[in-house]
């Protein structure tokens, strides 16, 4: 008997995207997976960062922080530290680096999107809740640009989700939460765009070193659940779903 | 005609407070003031500060921070920026400094409490706002203490709740959000206890000095206006409030 | 019998302004409140800041010091530290709006004008004799300006002074010094122009919250102190007084 | 044809594992992978860090940095920025997590034993030469602590190296140089053990995302490489190779 | 025709020191050397640093600051910049250096003695005139600890004054402010005991290289000078003098 | 009988001075001096520091660090750190001195050359080792400039090195080791040029001071090692020695 009311290996968490949560943003959501809560905003900038400009491309950038108590026990504001952790780093390099796959900077024009994940609750599987929740405020707020600014193209070439797998006292499991995740021997990320391809694979076996066998069946369960959270960012995002699946900027009229 | 539907100049705007909105800490409160929205956790700490260390007594603290997209155009993260802001920290020491006003340092034994306010969206009064919520956070985690430890006394020596005023267009106003702040030649924060003292009074008139029958008049809208707050939060605490309205730690027993 | 020789609640201690200690700076002051001393001086930069640039106006800004050892024990440098405290910031803050609710900005044209305090020794009230220092030295710098270039107007339009007051042993008392200060149970500190209204009021009750009576009362012994301090203010001034109390830029003539 | 003289997608460059190199450290390597050129040394503590301290176990950390210019043009240094970059976090927390994994920490004892990984020259695949070098040196410096403290079992489980893979003009290729891996469209750094299991797996399709057979194809080459490179790691360990091998912390004898 | 009145080149401009000009610091000192003023004063701590810990020996150690108008135009503080300059930090551990190098540690105790010398007008030699002020403002707070706790040595071992000397228009000058500073070709600060021997010297040709010729030259004036400097300390410290003179603590009874 | 085989009081370490040892950089040099081992890389840029902006001149600075591993024990990165320490910063901007004062900077055109120095292994001496690398790699990089923008004059007007030297056990003696350098009590960094004039003279007498007479003793052993080191760089540069010395930028056609 997993946490949440999960029987399966292969059950994912309950999930929950509500979109349009803050009246400034251009595109929000507040996404719960299970205990685990992040509001994603994405900022339209109409200009972008200096390495970008003049090419005529847009960009995409993501930011991510928690909440001080968002954990068992309080963690100190990396504003108060004055730095950024390591692991805040590498995690919000991942979030922008995943969302960046499935965008067609060009066809976005120059300028950018900041999407910034706070983690309001963390019980496991924060990043990948980030990546499923900030592709969601992204689309929203990518659609803004297409209606004011008549873009041709709809600038998203797929739907994108992620997910953690593990093994868990030797077996696979699917979206492992925190008490999963510090039994887990091997822990692994995942991000998947909507035709099945892997976006970034990320496996790590500190305690122990895996085999080719259980990393074909971590990858397989990601697969399935990826498939899963974006049928549920499909419902989140409506109209606007049909627009990415089509390709076509103005699908919905 | 005010904003949030108001109409007159002594009018707040609606005041949300649900508690127990974080799984992890001693206290949480989810504060909503017209579109001012607030997360306040209280958390526990069994030691004190080293200034504070063999004194006998607690410690009472508070952080404060802004999701980047809490306002109408995106803030950098202080964490980014690698430094805290004057008006972070400012806001930050008022909360404390108004918090451990009603503390019973000395009831709270040796221990700390820190509060968290993290403004999720901010339109005005995000200072006042946090401390109105911190109030009842703090009150829930003193509760937890009071039961776990068997305290004597229920170490709050009275409700605390906070306000904003000021004169906009020649008027002097309440609960002034993010427009008529702007506007606004003279702006007070003022925060005040449950029998009608004076906590903090912080009024500037960087546009324009002010005589001392305006402040006469701010002084009292503030008055009017805090004593509802501390209503509406004496709802949010419920048996708690008795506690602290008759000093006994077992009066709800 | 108070500090300093002195024997009523309601009395300064004796203030001394000498001007133009300072061979290279536009204005320059060194204040002595009592034991506390002050060097206050003021530059002057034909420029605004980025955010203020192109409106025609100008921008006064302070930055505030304290020596290691102008305190009863040594304190680290915030150089050192690598970072300003919550107190230097909101304390500079301060100084900054104050200044500025006196200055015309418009009269003063595209320049800045930036005042540093540096505490050489204190004793109490080192931030509102930072003030009284600083509006001579600004009033100095801006007298240059005038000059140089043929400003129509005097762009300040009132005196401007700083005095704290506090209830020391359920006494209110006027001007406080260290001791005074650390026995206080009421803090607050009031800048106010020459023509008797309120810049700023910053009232602190976090060991005791105060009433509404004892507001007064302190209010009344700020009004008084700060008119005396004006008068010293004046006297140290001399002809730029009077160009201030006229707005004529060459009333001197 | 590719860089370096190679003529296939699955050859390595030119590997040289030079031990010895520094007269201070517990172990040192240099290590060149065709032009890319790292120094590795292991410096033994004979305490560990405070999370770690009363568990009777030892701890592997590593740290990474490139000389300024090492790269084409060149870097502004970290220490003069006043920080890591994300990237050299995300680097160094590799290295760490990847050394632990082979690590037997129970058998090290409470000791320490940090590994600094500096780029001297960089063209491609720095983080990947880095834990190939760094093992070596890690195993000389544990090596050192098992003769000096007569430990009874060698606490190195398994060889340990890593290469990078990357799809390249459609083109699954081991081992990619700076010029082939600005090209990559999938791109990929494994670690694996001597016994041919995974310890990391970290690849990413930012350019475009890749399928199950590409990912594969790009395992296969890496498990092909890394088998490579523990060979040329066991000639330049020498009689340690044995000790690692039969994991008797006397082989040699 | 030299700055303040001077005719010759071997000559030192007007030196006025002031002693307990701070009413907290166990010794202080007001240096005025033309128009460069530095407050000096010296704090000590009944502990020393970590690093010199059980080894009943004392520490020496200063800091140096400018107010940010102690030049011709404003200098931005290091505490607002977040860090020491390179010559901030070259300065200070050169008058650290040279006062511990007339101390005698092991007679001071276990205790140490911070000089901070805040320059609050530069015109030339600002570092020199640290030197000089800084051993008087030691050696009251020394004479105060030899009182207190009836120290059998007096542990300073001799006077101490610097000074600087350049070759300025092709001529070998004493004492530069800051114009002929500014034209120098040779720059050399020189720190000398009482008893004539060198404790730092620090020549730079940065314009022009310069001949064993010209560093003698210098030299000869640098000794002069030092000596002038040693005799007007002498007058400021009167009977504690005295005492380094005779090396015994009580020298004056 | 001292380190490195040597018997005599002036006698150097074995030197190798080995060029051209980074494939990217414009000038690179690997120097041995002794057991001190020093990268040093010369960087082009094709414009100046905004304060040299618009004065047809170049500029010429140095950074310099250590490995962690440089040393006996380790030394924690400054990187890690956040700050560079004084001693760094002492050293590079005495680095950067020394070099400029060779260089005609009108010659040189409006371009920066960054001397990178690193520190492999450290035994005493690592900034004069620093020094005498710096000079080659620079020659090398600026004859670079002179070939690919025809210079019409070798923008260096002279040869450059730099030696310690120190008095041990009562004795004077040339080029110290680590072992030499701690148990120095006079210990001085020489600076010279080729035609043996002083760049800089940097001599401390922290354990005791010294007299004239050990000075010239010092200076003389100073001179002679110079003069040796810089015959070796003459062999490291061959042509290039001969435009140095001929101030010819065609020298070796």
């Amino acid at each position: 008997m997993r946490s949440n009311g999960r029987n399966a290996a292969d059950q994912l968490r309950p999930i929950k995207i509500t979109t349009n949560t803050n009246k400034y943003a251009e595109g929000s959501v507040f996404i719960e997976v299970g205990d685990t809560k992040v509001i994603c905003t994405a900022t339209v900038d109409e200009k972008v960062p200096a390495f970008m400009k003049g090419q005529g491309k847009g960009w995409v950038t993501a930011e991510y922080s928690m909440l001080p108590r968002a954990t068992q026990s309080r963690n100190q504001r990396e504003s108060a530290r004055g730095k950024l952790s390591g692991r805040t780093m590498e995690i919000q390099r991942l979030i922008g680096r995943a969302l960046r796959s499935v965008v067609d900077l060009q066809a976005l024009g120059e300028r950018t999107i900041t999407i910034d994940c706070d983690v309001i609750q963390a019980d496991g599987g924060t990043r990948t809740t980030s990546i499923s929740g900030a592709f969601v405020a992204m689309a929203i707020a990518i659609n803004k640009i297409v209606q004011q600014h008549n873009l041709a193209r709809f600038p998203i070439s797929d739907f994108l989700a992620s997910v953690s797998v593990g093994v868990v006292s030797e077996k696979p499991m699917l979206d492992l939460n925190y008490d999963e995740d510090s039994k887990a021997k091997v822990d692994m990320n995942v991000v998947m765009t909507g035709n099945g391809k892997f976006v970034e694979v990320q496996g790590t076996g500190e305690e122990s070193p895996f085999s080719r066998e259980e990393m074909n069946e971590l990858l397989k369960l990601a697969e399935q659940g990826i498939a899963e959270i974006i049928q549920i960012q499909k419902d989140a995002l409506g109209e606007i779903a049909l627009k990415i699946s089509s390709g076509q900027a103005g699908a919905s009229v």
